[in-house]
């Protein structure tokens, strides 16, 4: 039988890679010419053949209608980590679980979580002003109206009570801070009310803190979140002029997870750092405010107009402060270690049970989270009902799936930063990948994050799912959404005039409960979810009414995303063969170099008055290494579509192998860490330093880069450089394995 | 002695060629490592030692004091082209010229004008309400109260009731209306409501026309221009709610100039086009109006949620319409041929006093004209007393100095064009350059536009200049900030990451008098001033209140430009040799060629459902006549270098060479002009066909890309070839004439 590739016909073919690099066109025959009929990846054809009834007929498990009475039950009330009302839903999901045949236990921890015991902001001056931290009702919505919210606040803010003048930082990026100091706008003895957006909002408090500053608002700018990006709840999806977005303030950057417990598991009776004691940590009190509430606070700032990228989008011209508007702040938390509980559910593998292919979800929210969490938690409850009642039609699945319901996320990747460091061992022998869940449906793009070597996994199942809208597979839409962004903004080189597209899911940066597998565990990890026009994001409109007549008013989303999730998590545990492919992961670390090089490039040519790189960054170490990953990377998957052209295997070795392939990710961690945050072990991907959120690949170079260090820059390069050598090691070993491999 | 680039030594020495395109780094040597100090463009040593102390002397004429009372005269009231008003400051600025010294004469033509008897706008429904066509006062500004000022009306505009829905087209562009035919949002029989910005006004109406739309209310939204720039009048300089961008809505990139009369002089008693015959004219009624009055029509909007990059900076989600807004528009316009008068000044040579050194700047303005164009005529007659302070003293320009002060720019670049058109062959026998004026001080920071033999002298001149604020030379300034635009916005080669910064001026599109000029005749064109925090253009507080309070309180920059221009206008008259430079020409036509490619690339990208360029675009041809046209102009350049190296010329045949050298750019004209508007006849730089204003080099070239056309892209790649060749050969020979130069 002819290999995978050669056997594609049908439409939805869509690329091949730089033929300059690639003359042969080879390239093209290492899984990245998948197409819908192609075999799936893993399986011989005998073990398709076996397999595929069961999926298709556990697709058709997932209802709208079921997914939307899970929502409505998740939706019910408020339940933010450790209260009551998420003790409720943790309860309810494990007997969900039960139900449908699943081992289900709860894991509880003991973590640092704080609730409001009193929030109050007010404008003192011009005039008073109280600031509201709840957001205004709307009768057709009851949820609007909540008695048993917490008033607006953030998790892991401090106490304390600020009064002062304003200073407006934009963003309150580094650069921001940066630039307030240039034009000698100071930030020390005054209140900071910076905008949501680009980087992870503790990092904005840590930022003003580090500069002195006595307290923070953050508020929603509509230029971002907002009536500039279309029409506001109740007429439309997005952030109305009361809603507040909640959230945690964590140094999410530099260790996420309990801060009480950094590194080992807040498991009951662990010893805790005393709160006073934990480093890294807000200090000075904060509140999540409105635009309706930041409009007379910035109306109130005189001082300089604000510089280039600043303004936002209320009707008047922005200034940094100070000015007549004067805040007072009276925060007062009432920190303890309280309870939170996960909910892990299992279905045994029958051929390695010791091996796990997971997929999990946090489920606690900071209001009703429909959308954040509760639309993934009802994707992945139709998602475990699909599987269970596969397994009720008699499938078999090789190794085990586990169902994580993780909780205390929002605080801080708590449950899954917690199991992970209890389990640190147990994961990276077992966990062959993880999906990763959080919002399902926050909109109708799908959109994917992942490690490169499921890319050909992912996109091979998202050709089999269609878009319910347009009726073309999520893969076609997929990949010409990102080739028109590839087309108007990215790279063009005129001497490679020719060269090819090569879709890539969004690197893994932070923000959800992938972080410990990736970052710390070296597990590949998948974020799979659908995006677009979401503007109630942590607030109180992040309800049923918002999900049912803006969001995904069918049901429909929450249906295809739970069939994704199927066919993921079938394939995966069935498939004789773990469905790796490696060629996109060549070409992802060549072009994270590239975007190094033009970064570095950028910086060279600034006029003096810049703060300039002024050293060489010798890169032929790193150029050198990656080209070896590149080629074996591309003869690795060749030899894997080989296998997978066999009618069935003699499998003399299989454990191996596939341990081999699932374990290469780990060839990536370093146990020393990023310089600075050695929590973060990965090498490859981690969150910026500066961004919280935003992936930096090859991070140490990265930070040494916007750091200016020539010598972090040489030891870092010579650091990823190793780890990248130890993964074409392991893939030379594997594909020795493979060759042993007989039909 | 040293050629001057081996005499350069000060800091403000600034950047060098492309490396691996000139490995022997001659580049330098070709007159772009120009610093301070260096000896005058064109100038021998003994030349410039006779020279300099009358410069020296003039530079010190141009007062502040006066540039403002000159500006007070001249926006004393609005003066519309072809109004007594008009008329009034004509003989102003003809009697000042006279008491300078200056031969005067006034050139009168007769052109199509309107003016507005009745101008009408209301929204009908969902309630009355009168559209206001007038400024608000403002009690500190008398001016914003004038009793004399037009209601504000399009220039061109057509008579013309026109009721019904609105519909909302962004900016009007091509683009714009294509999208609003994908979404299925009917055009025709409505009004289209557009914001200002990107591309010529005129062009806003054209392409509503074509589609069928009744009518078009343009207004400048606080996105672009208002407070989402900075602080408003009367509190800052940017565009309060009520103010109204008035202009003309020719069809400017197809044919600029009297419309009645295409092509030829509008000389009392010319033939001219009945109106109705016109073709290419606004025929729908359009009229300009503010945000103020554009946002109940936009609240009233329903339909689509506008695409991305449609939102502008009011404060709710933006809509295409149609909704409940009703609009009724009413324009009687009293078109008829009526007198514009040019005031045309000359103090004559004493060499060659039929070569001319140009200065031009309209008069005529929509309202007071402060900024355009009073600061222009400002500072340009202080630059003419300065020329004239000079001739008092004893300095005896070479060539003759001719200062233009146009009338009816604002309709259609009237009296230039109509000079142009008939004097056409005079003028490219005579006309060595111009410097195009406009509005002199929008703002504090220098911005240099005109063809690149222009490059090197305009640098020069510029690095005698000091900013008034900052106390640095303008070149270091000007020169760093484009080199922080390269550094961040530049394209970046990784297999060129060393190519160095080639600082060059804006490409010359369309908008002011230099059209005429260097489009339609092939004479070399500066465009000099400055520009910033300019908000309140072509409205009724672009007054003498505006200039004095925000726009250059001490009149500083004023003095700054006229000394800018006194420079340029007394080197360029008593050069021995005339100060062109053509390396920067070389680099320009590479860079040009490589956006192209660019273009073509990234059209290329584009997936399936986008139209995509699959013809081959051949541009080797074009690569080798630049390569030959770049080398040559390096030699040239050297030859030129070391003939200003003599200390005195025995001249034999300076006028023959200078004749080259001025009519070098005249080599990129070709009579049959461009495709499909054949009044343009440079095929190097030409308005966009589709932008009005903004430069598309090589159009013929870029009009094929943007119209996907492969018989064009091959027909008018060889059009362009022939002319860089002759181009080459005009440069060799005039190496030929100069080699013959001795000292």
């Amino acid at each position: 039988m002819l290999p995978s590739s050669a056997r594609s016909s049908s439409e939805d073919t869509f690329f091949v890679g730089n033929p300059d690099t690639t003359p042969s066109g080879e390239v093209n025959v290492s899984g990245v010419r998948l197409s819908d009929g192609v075999s799936f990846l893993g399986f011989t054809r005998d073990g398709q053949d076996a397999f595929e009834p069961f999926e298709d007929h556990a697709v058709n498990v997932p209802q709208p209608s079921r997914a939307r009475q899970w929502l409505h039950a998740l939706t019910e009330e408020p339940h933010v980590a450790g209260t009551a009302q998420d003790y409720k839903t943790a309860i309810y999901v494990r007997d969900q679980l039960l139900e449908m045949g699943f081992s289900v236990e709860i894991s509880e921890y003991h973590v640092l979580l704080n609730y409001p015991k009193k929030v109050t902001a007010r404008l003192i001056h011009p005039e008073e002003f109280k600031i509201p931290l709840r957001e205004s009702g709307f009768p057709l919505d009851k949820d609007s109206y909540s008695e048993t919210a917490f008033p607006a606040f953030h998790g892991y803010g401090a106490s304390g009570k600020a009064e002062g003048q304003v200073i407006y930082a934009n963003y309150g990026l580094v650069e921001d801070f940066d630039r307030l100091k240039d034009l000698g706008v100071a930030v020390e003895g005054r209140i900071i009310l910076a905008r949501y957006g680009k980087i992870f909002r503790g990092l904005k408090v840590k930022n003003a803190q580090q500069r002195g500053a006595l307290g923070v608002l953050l508020y929603s700018d509509p230029a971002d979140d907002g009536y500039m990006k279309g029409d506001i709840y109740p007429i439309g999806p997005f952030r109305p002029d009361s809603a507040i977005q909640r959230g945690s303030v964590q140094f999410l950057s530099l260790n996420p997870g309990d801060p009480s417990t950094p590194g080992w598991a807040s498991v009951p009776g662990a010893r805790h750092i005393e709160y006073s004691e934990i480093s890294e940590m807000a200090r000075i009190p904060s509140l999540p405010i409105s635009y309706g509430a930041a409009r007379p606070i910035l109306k109130g700032l005189a001082g300089f107009e604000v510089p280039q990228g600043w303004q936002g989008g209320l009707p008047f011209a922005y200034h940094t402060g100070p000015g007549v508007s004067e805040i007072e702040i009276e925060v007062v938390m009432d920190y303890a270690i309280r309870p939170i509980w996960n909910v892990i559910a299992t279905i045994k593998g029958t051929e390695t049970p010791d091996r796990w292919v997971m997929i999990g979800n946090h489920r606690d929210a900071w209001t009703y989270g429909a959308v954040d969490p509760g639309s993934g938690t009802a994707a992945w409850l139709e998602a475990a009902r699909a599987v269970s009642e596969a397994v009720k039609n008699g499938w078999k699945p090789r190794r085990s799936l586990v169902f994580a319901s993780w909780d205390g996320e929002e605080y801080g990747l708590l449950g899954s930063t917690e199991w992970g460091e209890q389990f640190s061992e147990k994961i990276k022998e077992k966990v062959v990948f993880l999906i990763n869940v959080d919002s399902a449906v926050a909109g109708l793009d799908l959109d994917l994050a992942g490690v490169p070597s499921l890319r050909d996994f992912m996109l091979q199942v998202a050709a089999d799912e269609k878009d319910p809208r347009q009726g073309k597979s999520l893969r076609s839409l997929w990949v010409k959404a990102q080739q028109e962004k590839w087309a108007t903004s990215g790279p063009v080189s005129l001497s490679r005039p020719e060269a090819m597209f090569v879709p890539q899911m969004r690197s893994i940066g932070s923000g959800s409960d992938y972080t410990v597998f990736l970052d710390h565990l070296g597990i590949p990890v998948l974020d799979v979810d659908f995006r677009g026009r979401y503007g109630v994001y942590h607030s109180l409109y992040d309800n049923f009414f918002w999900m049912e007549k803006f969001g995904d008013p069918g049901f429909i989303y929450h249906a295809t995303a739970a069939r994704l999730y199927t066919r993921l998590l079938m394939r995966a545990s069935s498939s004789e063969i773990l469905p790796f492919r490696f060629s996109a992961y060549g070409f992802a670390l060549k072009e994270h170099l590239d975007e190094l090089k033009r970064i570095i490039i950028r910086k060279r040519r600034l006029p003096e008055g810049h703060e300039r790189l002024d050293w060489t960054s010798d890169f032929s170490t790193m150029d050198t290494v990656v080209e070896r990953f590149f080629l074996t990377s591309q003869s690795l998957d060749r030899a894997l579509d080989k296998v997978q052209g066999f009618s069935r295997l003699n499998r003399p070795s299989l454990g191996a192998i596939n341990d081999a392939l699932a374990r290469l990710e780990q060839a990536f961690t370093d146990p020393t860490g990023l310089p600075g945050r050695d929590w973060f072990r990965h090498l490859i991907y981690a969150p910026g330093l500066t961004t919280g959120y935003a992936s930096w690949p090859l991070p140490g170079m990265r930070q040494a880069i916007e750091q200016n260090r020539a010598e972090l820059f040489a030891q870092e390069s010579l650091r990823i450089a190793e780890r990248i050598q130890v993964a074409s090691e392991a893939m030379e070993q594997i594909q020795t394995l493979l060759a042993a491999l007989r039909e």
